[in-house]
C-alpha cells in the first residue's frame, strides 16, 4: 500500500493505494467522527463491493443509497434522493457520507455531504481508475444543471479517500481506458518523466497489472495533489488540470452526457490541444504525433465525433463555466510535460483545430 | 447611518444600518469585484424596492429573478429558477447575487450564491425586520426539504449587509412583530441592558420609528456578530440563537411553513422556554409574566396553537436537526439577559410546559 498526504492545512486527509483495501476496517474507522454513515453507490457497483465495504463498518449504523448509474443521473433528483435517505434514516450532524463507486457517485455524494445540514463528514472509497486518480482529489463536489455541466456544487475535502486497485479488474475495458486519459494529463501538463514512464508501461495499465497502476494512481494523485494545494479554489495554475477538458465538455455535451465517456472526451481533447499546440509552433510534428499515438495505444478515441462541426464546437465551449464571459480558455502545450493558460491566440488556428480533429 | 463590522477574518464584511440606502451606490458598487449582477427577489418586494435598488447599479449587466413569496417556496423548484436564470444570462464565476427581500429570499439567494460555479458573491438587501437583525449575518444559507425546515445549505458570508429602515414602513404588521421576536430574544439571551431598552421602547418600535429601529438592528446584529464570530460553523455558543427556536420550529412545521410567520412561532417559543426556566426555578414568577408580557406587548402569540398537542411537539422538536441524536437540546433562561443550552431536565417539566403554554 501506498499513501499520499494532500496538504490543505486543517482540512488535510491521507490517500490510500493498493490491492485489497476495501473492507479494511483500519483505514476506515478512524476517519469516522460519529455513529452513522451513509454509503452512497450505484447499481453497477453495489452487487459487486456494497457488502465487503459493509464489513469494515462494524458497530456503526449503516444505511445505503443506490443510485441508477450514469453521468445523465448526475443532477438534482438523484441528489434527493441522498437527502432524503439521510433524513428518513434521521442521520445528524456528526454523520459521514462514504461514496463507493465513480466519479459521478463521487462528487453527487461529496455535495450532498457539503450541503446536509450545511456540511457533514465525507470518504471516498473511488472504484474506477477515473476517479481514483482524478475525481477524489482537489474536492469538487457538484451535480449537472440541463443548462451546463457542473454548474452547481461545492469545494468540498474528503476525511480520507481509499484507492483499492483490486476494483478495477471488474471495470469495463473503455472506462479504464478513459482513466488512463487523465493519468496522461499529468504526464502531459506537468511531468515528462512520469509520461515516459506511461508510454513504456501503456500495456501493463491496460492488462490491469496492481504494481503498475498503484504507481500511475500515486504520480497522478501526487502531481493533483501539488496543484490544489497550491491553488484549492482553482483561482490560477489549477485550470491546467483541464488539459483536453474543454474541447473535452463540449464533445460530452454535445452528443448527450453519458454517449462518449468523459475520460475519451478528454483523450480526443489532449490530442486537439496538441495539433493546437502544434500549429502554434510550440510542439513539433513528431510530439503531436507521439500524443495521438499514446491517446490511441491506451484506446481511446483520438479525432472528435463525426456529427461535429467547428460551429458545435465554438458553441458548447463558449457555455463552459470557465468561459461564461465569452471568451474561449484554452489549456495548450509549450512543450511536452508543461502546459499554459491562454485565450489569446489567432482564432483561426483554433477554428482550423476544430474542423481537422 | 450606523455601520457595524461582523469581523469573521478573511470574510468579514459591514452591515450599514440607517434610512435612505437603497440605490445609494458607494455602500453598494464597492463590494461588486465582476460587471455582472442578478438580483434575486419576490413578488411582493419587486414592485416597491427592485427600481429603486437597479438606480445604484447603474453600468452593469444587472438580471433579476422575481420568486413567488413565501416559506412555502423556499424549496429546490425556487432555488433551480436562479440557476437557470443565471446559466440563460452567462452569469461567469464573477458575478454578484444581491438579495432583495426578506429571509426567505437571503437564505435561497445566498445559498445559490454557495453554490452556482461552487461559489459566487452576494450580497444581502434585507427588507424585513426580521432578516435584518437576523437573516442576515451569519452566513446561515439554504432551502428546506419536504421532510424538514433548512435541511439543505451552506454557510456563506455575504460582501456586504444594507438594511434599510425605511423599508420597514410597507411591511405588514404581523411581519413587524416577527422581526421584533428576534430583537426581543438577543435582549432575553445575553443583554440585560438592551432587554430593559426593548421594554421601554416596543411602541416606538410598532409605530417605526426610525430612530428606534436603527438602534434595535444594530444591537440585535452586534449581539448576533458577537456569537457568530466566536462561533462561525456553530458548534457550541452559537445554539444560544436558537432560544424559542426548537419550540417554535415545531410550531411551523406542525402548522405548515407559512402559517405561523417564523417570528410567531419563536415568539411563542420564547413564551414556552421561560415557562420551563420557572418550573426549574431559575426565572421567577415574575421574571416570567415580563417575558409573558413583553411577547404580548409586541402583538406576538404567547400560546402554542390549539390543535396541537403535546406529543406533536414531541414528535417535530425531535426531527429538528439539532436532534437528529434522538435528544431534544433546548435553550434556556437561567435568568432574564443570560441563557443556556441543555438537554439535561426532567422530562415530566418538559412535557408539564408542552401541556401548559
Amino acid at each position: 500500500m501506498e499513501t499520499l498526504k494532500v496538504d490543505l492545512g486543517e482540512r488535510s486527509y491521507p490517500i490510500f493505494i493498493g490491492e485489497g483495501l476495501l473492507g479494511n476496517s483500519e483505514l476506515l474507522v478512524p476517519y469516522i467522527a460519529g455513529q452513522q454513515v451513509m454509503i452512497v453507490t450505484n447499481e453497477t457497483v453495489a452487487p459487486l463491493y456494497l457488502e465487503q465495504l459493509k464489513t469494515g463498518l462494524e458497530g456503526f449504523q449503516v444505511d445505503e443509497v443506490i443510485l441508477p448509474d450514469g453521468e445523465e443521473f448526475k443532477n438534482a433528483s438523484s441528489l434527493d434522493l441522498i437527502y432524503t435517505e439521510l433524513l428518513k434514516k434521521r442521520h445528524n450532524r456528526k454523520t459521514t457520507l462514504i461514496a463507493l463507486g465513480g466519479g459521478v457517485v463521487g462528487d453527487m455524494c461529496g455535495y450532498a455531504a457539503a450541503s446536509y445540514q450545511r456540511g457533514v463528514d465525507f470518504i471516498q472509497v473511488p472504484t474506477t481508475l477515473l476517479s481514483q486518480v482524478d475525481s477524489s482529489v482537489g474536492g469538487k463536489t457538484g451535480i449537472n444543471h440541463p443548462l451546463g455541466k457542473n454548474m452547481v456544487g461545492a469545494f468540498h475535502q474528503p476525511n480520507v479517500v481509499i484507492a483499492d486497485t483490486s476494483t478495477l479488474r471488474t471495470l469495463p475495458e473503455r472506462e479504464l481506458s478513459a482513466g488512463i486519459a487523465e493519468v496522461i494529463k499529468y504526464g502531459l501538463i506537468r511531468d515528462p518523466e512520469f509520461l515516459s514512464w506511461i508510454e513504456s508501461n501503456i500495456e501493463n495499465l491496460l492488462k490491469c497489472d496492481s504494481e503498475a497502476l498503484t504507481k500511475a494512481i500515486f504520480e497522478s494523485c501526487r502531481n493533483k495533489a501539488e496543484i490544489v494545494a497550491e491553488d484549492e479554489l482553482e483561482s490560477g495554475c489549477r485550470a491546467l488540470l483541464n488539459l483536453g477538458h474543454t474541447f473535452g465538455h463540449a464533445i460530452e455535451a454535445h452528443q448527450g452526457y453519458g454517449k462518449w465517456l468523459h475520460g475519451e472526451a478528454v483523450g480526443t481533447g489532449m490530442v486537439m490541444a496538441a495539433h493546437m499546440s502544434r500549429e502554434l509552433g510550440w510542439l513539433s510534428s513528431d510530439e503531436y504525433t507521439q500524443v495521438c499515438s499514446l491517446v490511441e495505444k491506451a484506446k481511446l478515441p483520438a479525432r472528435s465525433p463525426d456529427n461535429m462541426t467547428p460551429d458545435d464546437f465554438v458553441e458548447y465551449m463558449s457555455l463552459d463555466k470557465k468561459n461564461l464571459d465569452h471568451r474561449i480558455r484554452l489549456v495548450l502545450l509549450k512543450k511536452l510535460g508543461e502546459a499554459v493558460i491562454t485565450s489569446d491566440y489567432p482564432q483561426d488556428v483554433f477554428m482550423n483545430t476544430l474542423s481537422s480533429c
